[in-house]
Formats: structure tokens, C-alpha cells, sequence
């Protein structure tokens, strides 16, 4: 598959970090962004912008939690790219202090990613506005839209499609719940609602399927795709850059510096925190359930690949 | 996913069985068999059928290499089933005594599966009509079809056409090196060539796309399915049968044995044998390799992670 608009965003740190509370070392960042920018990644995400607080430390939380301007810039330094990717940071709606922000030009981030549900599109879309009045390019990522009632996902696509500030509508599938019909199904509803919008879309691998639907998303006209390197991310993770890449034909990509960071830094990583498919999480998106569930079992070790007992229990929430 | 027409083939014991040279305890594979008649698969292929020799012994080999009637018996008598599912064993050609079978209704099995190579479809071909003869279901498996060069591939389709003898044509990608859309362009090549005939798939998972594959084939007018249980098999594996099975909506089908089956025997299994996605693998497919090297890369605990260096030695095969 080649489109010269296609661009994919690396989001291993931020949705990685949501594993191991952003506790990546510096040498493993530095790792990444490297690694990205010989890749030809176009973006990669490097954490989440939340207000430091008594209960929210730098110590407890991670510094990718806040991404600090001297953070971001001792990453941004440390490896040398004729033409680096943009650099992004994700906003949760409530957790983060608008007013602390520089304008772009004087910040070491490019882009500003909105994640919010779709009740809260009012406070998202607002995010979105005064991030680009100070010159950030803006993301907007409805999360959970698998679980979302209709007339209100078509009631916030048409808040969207009124919003100039975003460049980019991204289409997420929280639970790893779609089928790639599904994928099209949705896609077909935000180009319904909001044909003026660029599209992004993010995956889940609950059932093995991220990959696969992000191939439906290029399909369906999406040129924004996230993935993270081997697939890491909350649960089951998200769709694999290595194998994204190999799908892609543009020239611009390399794939051997993935594979590259994959062996030096997340084999290792592989021994220490767990990401990817199984069976535990597999159920949880058929049943299109928020994961936290499925988490929970796969972090007790006495019931973690009890996943009959986890079927009969997680089926019998729905009845 | 509802089409009355869909059929799911559980290959578990007989793909299962190229990782661990077919030594399942007959435990194992009664618990398959039970899970297969519970969950009202359609089909379960028990093992191959290949000749006992001096060099190939039922000690070395295991039984289920070989099937004969007193082990299939012994694993159909196991579980009474109101509506159980056709037994089939796979041929491979010349390692199987055509002349010593009994016609269908003396045999425990039902079906006669077929696998050969593009060069071998005569060969393939005649196994198929004398297994027709004597009475059984027959499909042909032509193997490795995303490396047959493509007149060669249209000759045997022509020839397949010709065969009246034949139920199944097969489309499998034996490297696991195919993307959905490549699905739909063989498919539409095996249609046009073999008009007759009904279709079967059976995917390898080498780019965690096994189960997409699989969705797009039914997409695609395939209506007989191969799965495996939690995805066993040679390499990176099947389409994992009940991920296939949460996606079908035909009301015959009953997930939970299966994951009852997981639980009780593959969850322990996991720790003796390995299969599944890995990047190694994810590699192979990639390239369009057969899986031998990937295989042998994983076998060695010194190299099996050091997926850039695979990915550099193997790409240089390519040069």
C-alpha cells in the first residue's frame, strides 16, 4: 500500500507508559526517538501533559506523565535527525493547565492530542481550540466510541466537523472490539459527519486484530495510523510499527531501525512488563468491555490464564 | 458474520502436531475432540496419514502421523456426541498407501484432505479421486501458492476445475505472508479458474493476520474455515478458532468449550511447546519465506530474539 499522504505516528512511549506508570528509563526513550527518526516516522508521542500535584509526582507517575519542556528537549537533543519527526504529547481532559503552555514556537512540542469521551467533546473541542491558538497542530480522539450511544457520537462528529482548529479526527477503538467491517462501518459514519476533517485511527489487539484494521482504516482513507514498536500498550497493545511499516511501500519508511530497538531494548523489556494478545483479553474485546477488567485478572497470577472462568464471569456482567 | 453455508475445520491436532512431531497424549486429544463436538465445529482433522516404515515408526513419529483406525476409534468413542463432526486426516503425496484404506463406510474417517504442491497437482489429484472411490469427502490443500508462479498456479486451477471428484479447493497460505488484500486477489483467481468448486482457507498467523485473513476470505465467498484452538500450530501458528467463532454468529456454534478446553489443556501445554505470533516469525511472513529458517532461529536460544539480525540475514537471502 503506498499514499504519499499516509503518515504514522509512533505512540510506544505514551500508551507504553500506561503499563509501567512512565517509567522508562532515558536511555530506552532516547532509544525510541531514535529509532523513530531513522525509521521516517512522521510523529511520535513521548507521554502525556498532566499537572504535577501532592498526589501526581514526577516520583510516583513517571516524567512521561508530564512531559516537562526540559524532558522533551533532553530527548529531542540527544540524537541528531535532518528531518525529525513532530513531537507530540496527549492531553486528558481536566488534568491538564492550558494557561502553563508556551506558544509552539517556543515550546519543544509540535502537537497537541485531545483524548475525551464523548460526553465530554465540549471540554475536548475547547483543548483542541486554545492549543491552536498557540500554534500547535491538534488531534481529538473519541475513546470508547464502541460503547458510545449513536446520536451522541453523531451529535459530537458534528461539534467536530465545527471545530477548525483540529487538523486531525481520530477514530479509536478503546476495547479492541471491531471487526474491520466495523472499522469501515464507523469510518462511513465519520465521513458523514465530518467530511471536512482529516482522519486518524487508533487500534487495540485484543483480537489480534490492530493490525489488520488499521489496514482497513488506509482502506477506508484514514492517513494519520498509530502504532507503537512491538505492539506495546495497555493491555493488548496496539497495532505493531514494524509490521505497519512492512505493509507501507512509501519510500520514506525504513523498517530495519524498529527491529533494531525491538532487539536491543524491548526484548529485554519483554521480561520485565507484559503487553500483547491473549486469551484474557481476546474476551474482553469480543465482549466490547473496557479493559481494566481483563488487566486486573492478567495481574493475579493465581487466575491469569483462567480465561473460562474469566468468559463465564465477564458474560454473565452482560446478562 | 452469518452465512448458513459457513463450516469451521479444526486442523488443532493435525497442525498442533507439526510442533511436537504429533505426541499428544490421547488425553489431549480426546479433550479436542470433545471441545470440537460441544462446540459444534463442523470438521476435525485428527492427524495425517502417512505409511509406517522402518525409518518413519510410530514411536518416533506418533500416532497421530499415521491415524490409524484403532486410535480414531478410540478417540470417536470417547465422547458420545448427538451430531458429532466428519473425521478427516490429511495426505501427503507419496507417504500414503492409497490401496491399503477401507471404502468410508468401513473407515472411521470421513474426509481426505489433500496437500500438494503446485508441481504435484497430478499427483494430488489422483489421491483425491481414489479417496472419491471409496467414498470420502475430499478437499485439495495447494500449499505455498503465495510462492507458485502464476500460470503454473492457473494450469492446476484448470486442472482442479476438471475434477469432478473434488468437494474443497483450498487457498492456504503456508508462509503467512499474505495481506487481505492479497486474499481477495487469489480468491478472485481461484473463482475465475476453478468456477465449481467451493472454497476453503487456511491462513498461518506470521503477521497476526491470520484471523483477519480468514474474515476476509469469508468476505470473499469462502465458505469451509480452518482454525485451530488457541492457535496452535506450525510457527506463528493458525487462525485461532475461537476468536473465529466469537466472530460467527450462526447460532450452531457454542464458544465455550473451547475456552474450557484452553484453560484445562493448552495453558499447560504453552509451557512445554511454543507457537504463535513473535517477531521472528512476523519476519518470515513478511518476506514471503518459507517458515524453516524462522523455525530454526527460534529453536536456538542464543539467536531467537535477535530479530534484526534475522531481518538483516534473511533480506541479504533476498539480494
Amino acid at each position: 500500500m503506498f499514499r504519499k499522504e499516509l503518515k504514522v505516528l509512533d505512540c510506544t512511549i505514551r500508551d507504553g507508559g500506561l503499563i509501567n506508570n512512565y517509567h522508562f528509563t532515558d536511555d530506552f526513550v532516547k532509544s525510541v526517538y531514535r529509532a523513530a527518526c531513522e525509521s521516517g516516522v512522521d510523529v511520535i508521542e513521548l507521554g502525556k501533559k498532566l499537572i504535577v500535584s501532592e498526589e501526581y509526582t514526577r516520583e510516583a507517575y513517571g516524567k512521561w506523565n508530564f512531559c516537562d519542556d526540559d524532558d522533551l528537549k533532553m530527548i529531542i537533543d540527544s540524537h541528531e535527525c535532518e528531518n525529525r519527526p513532530l513531537v507530540a504529547v496527549m492531553f486528558d481532559i481536566g488534568r491538564v493547565d492550558i494557561n502553563s503552555l508556551q506558544p509552539r514556537d517556543q515550546s519543544p512540542f509540535d502537537m497537541a492530542r485531545v483524548a475525551c469521551y464523548v460526553p465530554d467533546i465540549d471540554k475536548g473541542l475547547d483543548l483542541v481550540k486554545r492549543s491552536k491558538d498557540l500554534g500547535y497542530e491538534t488531534t481529538i480522539n473519541i475513546m470508547a466510541c464502541s460503547a458510545a450511544i449513536r446520536t451522541d457520537l453523531i451529535e459530537a462528529l458534528n461539534q467536530v466537523e465545527e471545530t477548525a482548529e483540529l487538523d486531525y479526527l481520530y477514530l479509536v477503538d478503546s476495547y479492541g472490539a471491531f471487526y474491520s467491517e466495523q472499522v469501515t462501518d464507523y469510518l462511513e459514519l465519520y465521513k458523514k459527519y465530518a467530511p471536512s476533517k482529516e482522519l486518524g485511527f487508533h487500534a487495540h489487539n485484543n483480537q489480534q486484530l490492530a493490525f489488520a484494521n488499521t489496514q482497513q482504516a488506509i482502506i477506508d482513507g484514514v492517513n494519520l495510523l498509530d502504532a507503537t514498536i512491538n505492539g506495546i500498550g495497555r493491555g493488548a497493545g496496539n497495532c505493531n510499527l514494524e509490521l505497519l511499516l512492512n505493509f507501507l511501500k512509501n519510500p520514506k519508511f525504513d523498517v530495519r531501525p524498529i527491529y533494531k530497538a525491538i532487539q536491543e531494548q524491548f526484548v529485554p523489556l519483554r521480561e520485565e512488563i507484559e503487553w500483547g494478545f491473549n486469551d484474557i483479553y481476546g474476551i474482553s474485546g469480543h465482549l466490547n468491555h473496557h479493559p481494566r477488567a481483563a488487566m486486573k485478572c492478567r495481574s493475579d497470577k493465581e487466575i491469569r490464564d483462567l480465561c473460562y472462568d474469566f468468559l463465564i464471569e465477564q458474560t454473565q456482567l452482560n446478562a
